[in-house]
């Protein structure tokens, strides 16, 4: 083989750089241990119910919430910033109908960083944020609609976030019991410290990369089942048990195999999500009652079995749990779960890409060598 | 404003992760302080100049050199691979004409997640490790006919990577004066530890998303020129010198005015850079005499300046300043010079994928808080 002796060395496992400080961030933070989530000083139970997702998209870019005349301003530049470029819907159209929401995301802000270089060349600005997070949902609703083989609608002056997008996935002004469930949504996922995606954007805009490279590696990140990926599963579980009665047997059975129960647990929480308190307040009245009912049911017998055959690990429900009855009470068909939390995300994703390139240092880690040393090359015939 | 007074905490300087380990590895290691790189045991100046590139792609995916049964079958592989979708091509050609290669190959990448499922989708494998480092010439060469208004060339098969590649650009069979230097500089970008954009591919993979996805957020971190995104620079430096007895002037004005010089420093290499010094050989024989007079006069007046203004400061000239005289040698554009740098490192990445998709945990970082705390909202209207 070579002249040297290749070194066995067992592979440690990689600790996912847990508990280590990879940035610092003025605008969220995860208490994880109090189980609390704070965006620019204020806890997330502050905003929630209170704030517009537009004054905490405001709040996150700029630090401070807004007085009349910013939000005003605020609104007139999403929407003027609401209409996809016709390359982009081309690029849209383009793109098999089997094709998954996230990935025509992925594709489709990566497609704008090239559609409007005037716009989203040079260093990443906030203009630029207002931008991308306004034409997230137009992105997700514009393809939608084309999978289903129908037109993309055109967006309409006035109509908040959450309606927007609604709007323009359906066709119709969206009924307040639907656009305000999701608007809360929309608060309590735009921002969450240094997860996964939210670094990836960082480390994209550190190599001093555009705000579309970022935000596309960040769609990519999301889309990842350990990650922003899964909610959709909570859906398929609590529909595989079906109902209240089935769910001890089921989660018995489930546990049995060692499935894993989605909608449980978290890297950072060691107490409830905060989160995820706040979406079961919002699934108890959006949802239909018996399907809250099996919700509910699921949650508190799977923390019961948890505790009682994992004691002292502290595993909590987590975001996904009740944000797939929320979505679903809004309308949403189970894959548009992830990239309706990247609408949210687009918010933080576009402020740490903002707060990076103003104090920027290149991300670049270090890595363990555990392979071979020492090998001479020898030519195939020898090999 | 509220309730709480904000803390002005002074963020303190991100540190970019220096020093700090983020993963193990057994494909490729930087030794910075002795300039040594190792791909799987084998130092770079045992490879370089004496396998094919598409031996170096088999050992950093499988771990060992190829045998001739073993390569042949990779070679058929790449070969199968090297055809592109035609709804891909359909969105490259939908790109506006100044797109800047590295946007194309971004969006091209991310489009080939959704145009073939069958392959993509799924956990990471060594098909679409193959599949994906085989496309991305193809996507680059069609992109830069396409913005030329000239139509794309369907691959031949029997051709090596950077014959396939500059075949596909131009139309004719290279000459091997071309494609050699061209193959020897693919072999020593493949892989470089866990540099920026390799470390992005990883925390994507680590949310066991998939493959384009991981590759698509390398593409855009490889785009930044603190990255890799920089080498056209240096050829615009050296052309803005012009000449041989300009140097001294030039490189004094510039060092005056604080200006960065192209093609010195790395992060971690505190001796020459061993890819450099290859480099620098090709160049030598690839290049124009006088151009080479130049770079190489260019070269070590800067290293004797940069040492008499910051001693002890180990610069050194790194891996972009010959890459952009080989590059131009083999005839490609500025502008493709950090694609190509993506073909290249496209097996690195994808070598990474499979590794971190291997021995999986989510690259979950933390973030120090260093914004207000306690802040309690109040109404639009008391703003």
């Amino acid at each position: 083989m070579s002249s040297a002796t290749a070194t066995a060395t067992p592979m440690p496992k990689p600790e996912g750089l847990e508990g280590v400080v990879a940035a610092t961030t003025a605008l969220s933070h995860v208490y994880g241990e109090e189980g609390r989530l704070v965006y620019r000083g204020y806890d997330i139970h502050e905003l929630a119910g209170n704030a517009t997702f537009e004054e905490v998209a405001f709040l996150l870019w700029n630090g401070h919430l807004p007085n009349a005349g910013e939000l005003a301003d605020l609104n007139e530049k999403l929407d003027g910033n609401r209409l996809l470029p016709e390359s982009v819907i081309t690029i849209l159209r383009t793109l098999p109908r089997d094709c998954a929401p996230m990935d025509a995301l992925r594709t489709g802000v990566s497609a704008l960083g090239s559609a409007e270089p005037a716009l989203f060349e040079g260093d990443p600005s906030l203009d630029q944020a207002i931008a991308i997070s306004a034409r997230f949902p137009a992105l997700l609703a514009t393809y939608a609609r084309l999978r289903q083989g129908l037109e993309p609608i055109p967006h309409k002056p006035g109509l908040r976030t959450a309606q927007s997008y609604l709007y323009q996935l359906f066709g119709n002004e969206p009924e307040e019991r639907h656009w305000g469930p999701l608007e809360t949504y929309l608060i309590l996922l735009a921002d969450h410290g240094m997860n996964a995606s939210t670094f990836t954007a960082r480390v994209i805009a550190s190599t001093t990369s555009d705000m579309c490279s970022a935000l596309t590696g960040a769609v990519g990140a999301l889309k990842g089942p350990l990650h922003g990926g899964a909610p959709a599963l909570v859906l398929d579980m609590l529909n595989a048990i079906g109902s209240a009665e089935n769910v001890d047997a089921w989660l018995t059975h489930a546990m049995d195999n060692n499935e894993r129960l989605m909608g449980f647990g978290h890297r950072v929480y060691k107490a409830e999500d905060p989160r995820a308190e706040i979406l079961r307040g919002l699934a108890e009245t959006a949802s239909d009652p018996a399907f809250f009912a099996l919700s509910k049911t699921t949650e508190d017998r799977a923390l019961a079995m948890l505790e009682e055959r994992k004691p002292g690990r502290r595993l909590y429900t987590n975001v996904e749990f009740y944000s797939a009855a929320v979505l679903a009470a809004v309308g949403l068909p189970g894959d548009m779960f992830t990239p309706t939390f990247a609408v949210a995300r687009s918010v933080g994703y576009s402020a740490h890409v903002l707060e990076q390139a103003a104090n920027n240092r290149l991300i670049r880690p270090q890595s363990e060598f555990v392979g071979p040393t020492g090998l001479t090359f020898v030519g195939i015939g020898e090999r």
